[in-house]
């Protein structure tokens, strides 16, 4: 039990365009938060995505035939297109999909910070999971928060 | 980074009855915290169901159509009635499909908080998705940190 | 609204092997983290799994049937054997489908703490989902914070 003055840190990065289906995106993320990170002992990282058509997840790091079966099961899980009963379709055919995969995934990570790093298993990664045809720039909010 | 003194905020909301769907509880939840929210610089807010048949997820808050659309997916891909094959029935053949539902969405939320304010994207709201027939009133409680 | 200072506690569970399949671990948890849950009055416990190929959620504690159902669910909503659509099989025709599931259900879960105990619902209990046919001892990392 530690009780040693708490710090916060929040800052927005701004994630590239990423095509539709899953992306690790853990050096990019620790790229940006890194020298924040390495001040905290013991702590929570929090990561929430301002969109409602992507989604972030945690999920393996190594094999990218993972990412694209993740890809390949959302696909067949949400109907899309003509058999879909979908009654918000003004965004284009893809879109009605995409929210249902961003609740499903959800937007938002919480990653324990043990001695300056996040404290994953050996096989997590953080992904991206871009649920729309046409890639945007997304924005990730992180709040750094422990002592 | 910062160090000043953490604030902790709690507080249990009673959601009225909402009936089975996913609602927009956006301005609900805004009316119960707002002016404890407006304390805090930068810090978290979570939010936490009591219940094991409901969901808190955060998705699209300006179509009604889309949550809708999310209730549509949620009925087609988890079956109810007498094709469905749970053994849990007692309590009513929308019973075993809500736990179900409220597993997939999740019954907590967290979204940081900058400058007083939740800091969510433009498109995003915080649904309750009701998984019952009967409605009933939901507890949600909320914790909020910061400084 | 409270300031006093704020505390810090962080531990890695081990989870002896569970059987494919969802079990309630709300004891085993409890008897791991009481003894520094009481020394808070308000805060957060985030529990982190280490894993890709198991899950934790938060669903009903009672009746065994509904972890049963959840399972049928799982295995029903995500393709397994010859009839899946996966590229990543090596590790196993159950490893890919472990990976979905996890990313469905989540690996971290995040509990409000309110006078020395986890806020639950009545009926709300501590899942560990193992989405793999071999069982294997599974992390938790336990993080409290609070006053």
């Amino acid at each position: 039990m530690a009780t040693s003055a708490p710090k916060w840190a929040q800052k927005t990065i701004t994630l590239p365009p990423h095509r539709r289906g899953c992306h690790l995106i853990t050096p990019k993320i620790l790229n940006e938060i890194g020298s924040d990170l390495s001040e905290f002992k013991c702590g929570l990282a929090h990561l929430f995505l301002h969109h409602t058509s992507a989604s972030l997840t945690i999920n393996e790091n190594y094999d990218s035939d993972v990412r694209d079966d993740t890809e390949t099961f959302l696909n067949k899980i949400v109907p899309e297109g003509r058999s879909a009963p979908w009654k918000h379709t003004l965004e284009g055919p893809d879109d009605m999909p995409a929210h249902i995969k961003s609740s499903m995934f959800g937007c938002s990570l919480t990653i324990p910070i043990t001695d300056g790093k996040l404290n994953m298993g050996t096989w997590q990664g953080i992904w991206l999971c871009e649920h729309r045809d046409h890639p945007t720039a997304r924005k990730v909010v992180v709040t750094l928060n422990g002592i």
